[in-house]
């Protein structure tokens, strides 16, 4: 596994990375990591390796796009002096196009996305052990499907940047589209945005099996 | 204008119709209609033409499928001695196969959806100075998924009956399949079923002009 | 229609204006332009329209007068660089005087308001395509009524505004008249100034029909 | 005064009696007899004539017209045994007409409303000291309102039961109108209906000086 | 009656005068003057005598003993421009010497309490047509209780002071000591501090009475 | 002590020993035994004496006078098959012919009081290893009273009963009396009848001191 | 996997098994089975075998035990026809003892325990595809502790019925006894009692290992 | 006793002292000194010695540990200008180890722990009239926990500083050690940390005693 005992890892992003966490950071007891992917990783990797210690924090903000994620990175990332930094960031950047079409200021086109993304793993690639790049997604089976087509763009900015820098990338859009050849979108998210308890494990099990965590103990 | 001075409409189905509506029939002042379709019905109704005074009653009720419906129907609408009885149902017969695949006795085969809307066509009809059917709807614009599918089967049912028994019927699929062409689904729906103000005002529009409403005053 | 693809409206005012908005911008997605008139104007632009994109924008305040106004009009509407400006503004400035006869201060005389309504125009219309002016109203059919009397003066002011600096006027004390000739004012509000929904649908109507919205698609 | 030490005096009516009045029966300690001019009828026998002990019940409830107050009369106001009843009733059987035009049971016409009202007379005289008549009210000032016309109908019935009868009579619809000699509705109530404590001074002042209250002690 | 068309009045003092009132000033429509004496003092004069404009504000504060008075007098009484000044202070200036008789600070002697008030009338009377003195009381009516006789010297204090600069006084411990020949201090107060309806409109009536106010109308 | 391992104790009476006790039967973890003098009984007999097991059960319910007493005894205390009852009752019975002078039903007279009250015991005394009595009482310092005169006919008789039947009888008004030497009723009470902590546990401690209790462990 | 397409599983017990679950049913969309292990069952079902439909209903109650239960059984088990039925009851027969010492019919023997659990096999065995039994346990590590020994007895007892009906036993108490070789009881439950996330997803996995659920997809 | 008239008492530390005090010092009526030892502490002075008065302040913080209590010493100790000082600190120095492994800043070594405690010892005892110490504890009977090794740890600190400084102090974990030979932890609390009221009153019990708290009166 990637992690070592005592490391800390931070993770960050929108409301799917938030999901009611604790602030400032969210960390500790009970409902501090919120009740998303976060928890269920914070949970598995607490219930099944006991043996080692690892500090989960959750600096994820509902309704972020990546130009807020910026404005906040110095604080919510840097400060925090993490080991590790997860980020999953791009779905209101492309969202908001969609569902506010009137504001403008809202809308992130893919250069701005990738320049900003950039930016982001220079400053702290060099001063963590390692960062984990997590794809957007929109639950949306239909690659026809304009939202759809935009949120991939999104994505392969993500998995280029991964290449490029070498870093371990979690592909959930494909995660996402495997399922949907056993059950509907509706099955895991009421706005395909979102995900329930069962979507939020396919996100946490692709992303420990990126990390090489063991299943078997 | 089907309706007439004095009739009294009485509007049912599931939680698309419903909306919050007052118990135990949704009708009379502030939001007594609930806040959906119904209401923008009821709002142009008596803005733009107050000359005419027409009575309109809510009994949708969230989450219920045919066989709810017809449970309920003497009840919520024979009882009422309605002049007219628009019905919209057929959403939740489907939609449960999709996010409760494992609870069997939610799922409505087309054929109980027929013989249902059948029983209940037969009953009212002749009763009643008209009834006007609304179909169920998807906000899916991929006529491939397979809970569109399943939907348009049973809008089939609901336009084939009205053909039928002459009834006047409203494709509401049709109305937000056209609205796509220009706007994504997320914009008027967070869970493609139940819709905002603007797609409630899609859905009063159509059923407006299919009563032969006048906008011009 | 005097309204453009991109372009932005900003709607301001008092209580009738705001209705709950989001604050400090009332835009976006569910109730964020309020649930008033505002929000009707919404729910038919974007229902009727969607090929259109037009922001709307509301910044009413409910208790406000025309110095509330005045006092807060650089930051919300001048630095929100809207292309169009809707404003109705007086109702608080007459009612003050007829329920809080003892709050002196509360009190705005027609000349008070003449000059600063004067004044909000002259420092805006220069910078916008063009202000739409709302008269203020009283629900109130008695001509003879003294709080009625008093808001029709104001009223005055406005349409002599308009016609000076040639802007168009919503005559919303007209339209009341008109529909009480059929209705009762309890009908369409419950203290003669707070329209239900159905009184917010003659508003819209009123504003719509201005500037030259085409109710058929 | 008409009432005696160790008297008991039932209000009833509507929600202008009721103000969120105690169940199943409004008295006692604190708001037990709710918060509008039966309280102040309350206050003011207890605080100026603590020599004298008067039990004071309401059982007014909201929304209720006479239909509704005769279908409890056993139950609300003979059971209770008391000595004096007064009674304000009214009110929703001719505000229904008008904003509610279209849920006809609910409108009650004057002779319905003479005949039931003199029902209750004839089934109560006899088994009281005595009943005092509260007439119903519009806080309209225009007579040609159509509104405050038709109350001014059920008024006449009051009025004229009252004298056929020989029993006191409070003339409510005057004590407004001498009011709004020198203010507006506005100042006493939002909604024409319902007072504020200054309405409410006004009926029970009228109420008291009916009964030969002594206001010098 | 001491107060014209046009006057403003200020109300100040702690929790009796306070009851829940708006903040920072307690005036204009509904409960914003709190709801005890203030209240029906209000109630009173807007009632009988509509001819009158007052202005009654209130700036009471729970708790307050005659030295957070003296600290906000310059906010809550002289910044207001009052006409007349109407002031009840020194009810918890006595009572935590007796519920809270180890917090030192809390407790006034009678010289603190005299010195306190001396100044704010020297520093209020030549800016104001006229000052109101109430006195404390408590609602005991056992003059051998030592709150009761602590309560009394205060009570004297500002008797003698009223005397000495020819101030009207408003005797409230009187007032109460009459009604307890009737009814027993748990009729108008659970404390006996705390005045239900009853109770403030003893104290009202008091202040009216003091003031010239007519009965009359 | 005369309670012994095993034995249940059903305390009863109004808000005194009810004081949000849980229902339907006020014991077990927590607050069940609610938070007044019962639940200092029950922690300083299982702080002190872990070594005995003595089940506590509280039926004290808010506003109860002898008389609802004695309509659930059978119920609330014989049912629970209690070895030891304690009972404190007779507040109400008083206090309501002061602070609800007007209703006499709630007005229970010496005789009908002693009445029930024998009655009671001579219906329990024979089921259970012991009675014991506690006087009613009213935290008023000042004999005169006349509330206070009531409530000691009332204790007159509880203590006199005891004698008669020969059970041990808590004398509480004496134990308030003993205390008002040096401190002053407002420091244990808001209204004289319901004890802050401070006095339930002079309760508390009289109880314990009739029934034997050992401070010393 | 022992379960198959189609199937039904109850899972029923205490609060550990309820964890806020629906009424009267635990199943379906959002939190219907409650948050606690029988969720993560369902999640990773859900996530991992989405091929598989197994529905999942939970009936735990909390606060119960085995003769709660018994009670319920024929409508909280029998009467939803499951093909699988899974028990976790014994906590709070145990428990009682030592939290509520004085309230004897709360104490469960080991006798009534295996008297009725044994009924509870022998009626259900043979109406079910299968029983699987999990142990009540105390997240205690001393295995001296009263409370812990007790509670061992308890497990002993489901065992041992385990073993002579040949059904799957989870034995949860040494799931717990392994995890605290790492953390102490306090990082997965604050009272030893109801697991958090981390000791759910112990209990979790122990269920599905049994039943031969397989981690790899 | 060693508290004499006048003298004032600062109680601080963690939650155990907090338990819900009045913000920003916890004193005077009701509730204020909080709902834990404190308060009980508080009741038994007053009501059994009431001819002392004695000021009892509550400044405890939940979850402080050393570290956080010194950073407010100052303002919340010293500022208070008490004559006594009790302190209670040290649970959550050791319990984050336990339950919030991963996050090391809240893991207070004994070095740390003496080294703070020596620091406040020696600001404060110099300018009071003495300082009583309260070890902490941990209500786990076992004393081969690895928590209640811990913890014996820091109380053997705050015992031998005691010595050293010839301060009074409180063991409270021998008071819970012996209660435990009759009842298990969980009869007292739920956590083993926060005490119900049962273990409030040993607490209190042991600091009485220690101070010297006369329970014969």
């Amino acid at each position: 596994m990637l992690f070592q005992n005592g490391d800390r890892v931070v993770f960050t992003g929108d409301s799917v990375t938030d999901f009611d966490r604790k602030r400032p950071v969210g960390e500790g007891l009970g409902e501090g990591v919120g009740t998303g992917y976060v928890r269920l990783i914070h949970t598995l990797l607490n219930a099944l390796h006991p043996e080692t210690v690892i500090r989960i924090s959750n600096t994820g903000i509902g309704g972020n796009n990546i130009l807020d994620l910026k404005a906040r990175w110095q604080e919510d990332v840097l400060d925090l002096q993490p080991d590790w930094v997860s980020m999953m960031i791009g779905i209101n950047d492309v969202w908001r196009r969609f569902d506010e079409p009137d504001i403008f200021e809202g809308h992130i086109t893919p250069a701005q996305y990738e320049n900003t993304y950039r930016e982001l793993i220079t400053l702290t690639k060099p001063r963590v052990k390692g960062m984990i790049l997590m794809t957007p997604y929109f639950m949306e089976p239909n690659r026809e499907d304009p939202m759809r087509k935009a949120m991939d763009e999104m994505g392969e900015v993500v998995k280029r940047l991964a290449g490029e820098y070498g870093l371990p990338c979690v592909d959930t859009q494909q995660v996402f589209d495997e399922y949907f050849r056993y059950r509907h979108p509706d099955y895991i998210a009421w706005d395909r945005i979102h995900p329930n308890q069962v979507g939020a494990m396919l996100l946490a099990r692709a992303f420990l099996d990126t990390i090489g965590f063991s299943w078997d103990v």
